[in-house]
């Protein structure tokens, strides 16, 4: 694989500015679309406009889905009606519904206007699935063959009905009405003698997905039956699309960021951390900081009710951080291994309890591990420093208790929130790590001082 | 696609007891591998041996890679050596790399023994690749030709060439030495003319991916090119085999889930959250948790210093928790939005700058929010609470001064520190959110201190 020299830019520039289209051709052939588009997505609009003004429609089709969405934007503004139109009615059917659904709904309707009556219709009933819904992400360039056919006529009509985009992994057999049949690999066809008739290859095992299932859920049934591409069938059992597994990939990574991003106590980003304009980030990110803080405030409230107590204890305060921060910490980890695993679809709600066990053990556990090193720690400590004095055995067993019930609680906390909030409709992923830690430290708080009260005061 | 009735697995289990194998044919063959292999998991060790001597070896294979861990491993002790070496030759290459890198090494070695000559080959090369890497994902299963073929040879080179399991969706294209020219759709094979030679078909452009490649790596070059397969090419640009979308589908969850799991603060687990033993997720929690709580004990150590400050204005120790876990969920944030976007490959090493200044940026104006409320929380309050007198202004001032402070330091610190962790050869997502939130716990007291030293005292 060749690498794009730095100057590529400029050279293009060059070519453009001299209205050079034989040199552009040469100059672009022999790089992949996905290659060059960065690079001219940073070409002033109007050099941007006049290559796309020049070069074959497939080419400029291939190169515009791989765009920056502003520069794709800027770019169908400046080309003529009859430009924009030729470009948009050649996209691929999955890559226009992207694109129209990041363009504010006026610009999206004019759009839909410059398409042809056939690819409107498409494009209507792509962008009529709900947001984040396999129909959205679903093309329509499969192939369908009947069961009486043999494979000569199969490939005799995929040789003639081959659309031009999409994966012709696998061909369908549909009956008369559509109703999906089976999902054979395109290769047994090949491999078969041309007489066979389809029925010959099929065994009636296939994997199918609903327009309406949440993408989240498809990336977990592409993951289970290891295919490239999976039908969309609609409640009739007809086939309606595919999704290609490659396709998937970009969901997957989509997924992940968001659930990571809202793991870490800020919103879903929904653009490149290194592009987002810096005030959009910022009010992404503070909206969850200031929540988190009002809910932080409940600390100081919980505390002013123990000031007589800390008062006469002041060595209690230095143990505060350490043991409200330990509580956040094992709320934590559970809350983050329990959303992974409901959005791998390791286990279902109703099976609470078993995590509900599982944390508890745990918990107690680690919550055994902690108190005992901090017990360990004061105990050694007050060998060498009189800060713990009068009664550093009573000091190391309130934190050691502490640190037990604080860690069991965070554990159980943590694991229990986000099947919560998934069983009230929300996406647990919202119970970050961070939010978790705030609803510990107060609640954390309590358990300290009340474990004080007993053997301290 | 039909559901498994729930006394499927008893059915099966009596169809074997009665040693009825067409019964137990007529019952698996409605069902694909995938859907079956979790019932058949749960089977005794002696009845799944049974169901595999007698079915198919096609079916035994397709159902084994299916199987949990422990099933495998069990199974394959339990078979005799000719059926375990009839089932292994017959696994596909990928799978089976899988397969004998989790076995210990002796068993692993005992394995290879029961391979034929050339399958021992396959896999020794596949093995050899270090773990994580393009080499042990990569499959043999793919098509070359030559360019100068027709297509007509090609289809039929591909006929008889035709291997059992991968995915066909591309052909490469290869010189006599196996140098990789080009790779084409098989469709662009299905939609020619017999006549075409294979090189009117090329366009010279592909995407490759070495066999040192770290997976990561070669996710991004997946999303990058969309591809359903891309071929796996040595230092000499010959190709050696192909890496399928699929299979990454595979990879993608399961580096998702292992940065999750460290941003959540725990080892990555490597199993199932719902399947791995108690005291194995005990000991990979435990040990992040102890480095987290002694890491902390540092906020007792600092906190000790202004012991004297603390008996002088105890309503400094009421918003401990508030200003610290300020700076703990900033620096969170910045941590998992900067660890994500190393992930996907957003920017380089080399531009930390451009990180480190958007932080500076994001950080302040984070930082100005949350000190503003908690400067007005302290003076509205103050109306209606005697707890901060006698000034309550210079306690606003020092909660609101160091919440600045304590966020912009916490925002820089989350962001830099993944840079460094990356930069010195360790996996960033190691600098968890609780991890960045400890360290900037320790930092954040000296800062709340030393403000009010200035301000208070």
């Amino acid at each position: 694989m060749p690498t794009l020299a730095s100057n590529f830019k400029a050279e293009i520039s060059t070519l453009i500015a001299n209205k050079d289209s034989a040199g552009l051709k040469a100059k672009l052939a022999p790089w992949l679309p996905s290659d060059v588009a960065p690079i001219l997505s940073e070409l002033p609009i109007e050099q941007l406009a006049m290559l796309f003004r020049g070069c074959t429609k497939e080419l400029a089709a291939a190169t515009f889905s791989y765009l920056e969405h502003n520069a794709k934007h800027k770019l169908l503004k400046t080309l003529t009606q009859p430009q924009a139109a030729a470009l948009l009615n050649e996209l691929p059917a999955d890559d226009r519904t992207t694109f129209l659904n990041e363009l504010p709904l006026e610009l999206a309707m004019q759009m839909l206007g410059l398409l042809t009556p056939e690819e409107r219709k498409v494009a209507q009933d792509l962008l009529a699935y709900p947001e984040h819904s396999v129909g959205r992400m679903m093309t329509l360039d499969y192939v369908a063959v009947r069961p009486d056919w043999t494979v000569r006529e199969a490939l005799d009509y995929i040789r003639t009905h081959g659309y031009d985009r999409e994966t012709l992994n696998m061909v369908y057999v549909t009956d008369e009405s559509g109703h999906l049949l089976d999902d054979i690999r395109v290769r047994r066809f090949l491999l078969a003698e041309f007489d066979t008739p389809v029925r010959a290859l099929m065994d009636g095992n296939f994997a199918s997905i609903s327009p309406n299932d949440d993408r989240e859920k498809a990336l977990v049934v592409f993951r289970k039956y290891d295919r490239a591409a999976l039908p969309v069938v609609d409640t009739d059992s007809k086939i309606i699309g595919i999704v290609t597994a490659d396709d998937m990939l970009d969901v997957a990574a989509e997924e992940a960021t968001e659930d990571i991003q809202k793991l870490g106590g800020s919103e879903a980003l929904d653009e490149p951390y290194t592009t987002i304009a810096l005030t959009k980030m910022v009010k992404k990110r503070a909206s969850w900081l200031v929540v988190l803080f009002l809910g932080e405030m409940l600390t100081a409230t919980a505390m002013s009710y123990f000031e007589d107590e800390l008062a006469k204890a002041i060595v209690l305060s230095l143990f505060i951080p350490l043991v409200i921060s330990s509580g956040g910490n094992a709320g934590s980890q559970a809350a983050t291994l329990v959303i992974r695993a409901l959005a791998l679809g390791e286990f279902r709600l109703r099976d609470w309890w078993k995590i509900m066990r599982r944390e508890l053990a745990a918990g107690l556990m680690l919550g055994l591990i902690l108190g005992t090193i901090g017990f360990l720690r004061i105990i050694i400590w007050s060998r060498f420093s009189h800060i713990y004095d009068p009664s550093p055995f009573r000091v190391a067993t309130t934190v050691g208790a502490a640190l037990v019930g604080i860690v069991l609680w965070g554990s159980l906390m943590g694991s229990m929130l986000p099947l919560l909030l998934k069983k009230l409709g929300f996406d647990p992923a919202t119970s970050s790590a961070p939010f978790v830690a705030t609803l510990v430290d107060v609640t954390g708080l309590i358990i300290y001082f009340t474990v004080a009260l007993f053997i301290m005061l």
